[in-house]
């Protein structure tokens, strides 16, 4: 999968996929992450990339000209057709889901705003899907296209070391992951769960999906509403909710 | 402010914040960045930082030892009391108010989760908010402490170059922002709205105040529930609701 990251600082992606688990895919050429830096798409002599708004008011507007540019310089270079991102906090609100989506494309290509944002007419002419990666607001587009590129990334086969590890994850089944405990036994005085030592995988899973289920509905209550619940999952709450009200915490 | 990361990955934080507003606000000693290696403070002549889970399973936990230890040391070297934040997808999800009060802190400390998760008892010992970016996996913390920290330190008295800027952004207000338009006056056949050139001040206002408005009900409705609307707003509202049942765009 490719990603082609348009922005006006490339030089911010050096450190994060050169690393770890996205180096590694990069390495095994399971993923390709190039960026094009929109000032290479200047039009004028100035290499001028924003400008004043329309209307007035602080701040400058990315203008839409060599952003198109950039665009349609990638675009030719592919051979595939590919979805066009901007990353943006007016966009949809990216889920697990939509990471799932995404990483079917053969590729991507992500603009990334800056200062008080691009000229609506980027969106109008070439972005196919706006997305933002929470209620917040940032500098620019370049850490959440980081976020993108990472979260797909590591869902493609043979980026992960272990099969197994992207599907245990939490809101990969739409609840909150389990505690996690490994050596030692004994921490400041806090021990291991004696279940997780005992041996019998029944127990241990059993343990896993309540504690699974208290933290959603403890940290989470929302994800619940969305989830279709097994008739164990409704007993594990059930007991859940019982242990509560005694104000007894069991997940010790 | 200052931001002490933990993290097993500290040459991801290379680019991110070497670029830009970022940089720029350390140079300015307005915000201090530190990464400490994690792996410095293994505690076994392996540098061991994680093992395989109590109970069984895929993937490995990061063990709680090498991180206390790490942090503190961090701990020992400021002398102001700061907060330590563990991001983790099982975290509450950070929003422009949880990032307005943590920027009102002298500094914080900042855990990066990898593999599977982090020993729980570091949750019970040392951590004092736990965080997440939205609702979305990735391959560790990293790339989440920089949203943190980007979004923080951009509040600062003296990072943005212009102090309106940042008041004025989505969320700040709790509504999307109105669309943005800079030269040239037609793009792609695209001309910028009328009302944008009229140079009356009152009238630019109300259309962006509208165009805010209109941009949140149709793709963010769930952010006007939570909002507290003017007389005004309501009527804009009224209006913006007569013209989608037209069928009318009088956005352009």
């Amino acid at each position: 999968m490719f990603f082609d990251i348009l922005t006006l600082f490339p030089e911010m992606f050096e450190g994060p996929f050169s690393e770890s688990i996205i180096n590694r895919a990069r390495e095994k050429d399971l993923i390709e992450v190039k960026t094009i830096n929109i000032r290479d798409y200047a039009e004028d002599k100035h290499n001028r990339t924003d400008d004043t708004p329309y209307g007035g008011g602080a701040g400058m507007v990315m203008k839409a000209g060599p952003i198109y540019r950039a665009w349609e310089q990638v675009k030719s270079q592919r051979s595939v057709e590919s979805k066009t991102i901007l990353m943006s906090p007016q966009g949809e609100q990216l889920t697990q889901n939509i990471v799932n989506d995404l990483a079917k494309e053969p590729g991507l290509i992500i603009i990334c705003g800056r200062y008080e944002g691009v000229d609506e007419r980027v969106r109008k002419t070439i972005v196919d899907r706006e997305i933002s990666i929470g209620d917040y607001v940032l500098t620019g587009g370049e850490i959440p296209a980081m976020v993108l590129v990472d979260a797909a990334a590591r869902l493609l086969t043979g980026v992960l070391g272990d099969e197994e590890s992207s599907k245990k994850d939490s809101f990969y089944n739409g609840l909150l992951e389990h505690p996690h405990y490994t050596r030692p036994r004994e921490f400041k005085g806090l021990k291991v769960p004696d279940v997780l030592l005992s041996g019998n995988h029944q127990l241990i899973e059993r343990w896993r999906k309540k504690e699974s289920l208290r933290r959603t509905l403890m940290r989470r209550e929302d994800l619940l509403k969305d989830k279709e619940l097994t008739e164990e999952d409704k007993k594990l709450l059930k007991e859940i909710k019982a242990e509560l009200k005694g104000e007894v915490d069991e997940s010790n």
